[in-house]
């Protein structure tokens, strides 16, 4: 059995850094055991671990690099699940200046061997955007 | 203090129901106590009740009226907290026919006195798409 993280925040930051290697036996490392879930974004989910590690894979094969930089927006709890809100700012490849910024909630869960992560949503967010305008 | 649901479903069918009639205090009644965020797609995170409800009112003021059909994709669960994957087709006033689809992530935690929504993230997704695409 894989080993957990000793906190969510632990385990964030190895799920950027396998991220920002393209690393992916460290990507698959960070993911929770049976059910996890992976959106990436205008993509619906992936579901389970196999569907997970395909998608990150193809990700992985279609850049030759990535810069990543994450903004903690907020976090929140209940018993062994936290739940992380960040944007991600992407630079890929030999592009010289990070793409538009990414919307991420990060869903950690606790098991017996610590945390790893259950689900990773990902979507496309304007910048400076932050009220509602799904109607308009 | 409010009362929950019996089931996530239970809880799920409320929101959607509050959501097309544009009802304000049922929408909120779904809503848990305490910690809670809401993402509408293309904005960043609404957190805590007072946010979320002033989101929703927002929302609610600028339509004429909705009509909202949902598929189930997924669902996961982890002791307390249930995380249901679902594709939402809103028809949004007098238009003939449903808006491309929005992809949801509702995730539910469970109190003392029933299930609630934590969490509504919604995102644009592509028709048809399935695989990630987010280097293209």
């Amino acid at each position: 059995a894989l080993r957990g993280f000793a906190t969510p925040d632990a385990a964030e930051a190895a799920f950027y850094e396998a991220f920002q290697r393209r690393d992916l036996d460290a990507m698959m490392a960070v993911w929770a055991d049976g059910d996890v879930a992976c959106i990436h974004p205008m993509t619906i989910p992936l579901t389970g671990r196999g569907a997970v590690r395909a998608g990150w894979r193809s990700i992985f094969d279609a850049a030759g690099r990535f810069g990543i930089q994450v903004e903690m927006l907020a976090r929140q709890q209940t018993g062994d699940v936290v739940i992380h809100y960040v944007k991600e700012y992407l630079t890929i490849g030999d592009e010289p200046a990070p793409r538009p910024p990414i919307l991420a909630t990060n869903v950690y869960r606790r098991a017996d061997d610590g945390w790893r992560i259950w689900l990773h949503h990902g979507s496309p967010v304007q910048a400076g955007e932050a009220r509602p305008n799904i109607v308009h």
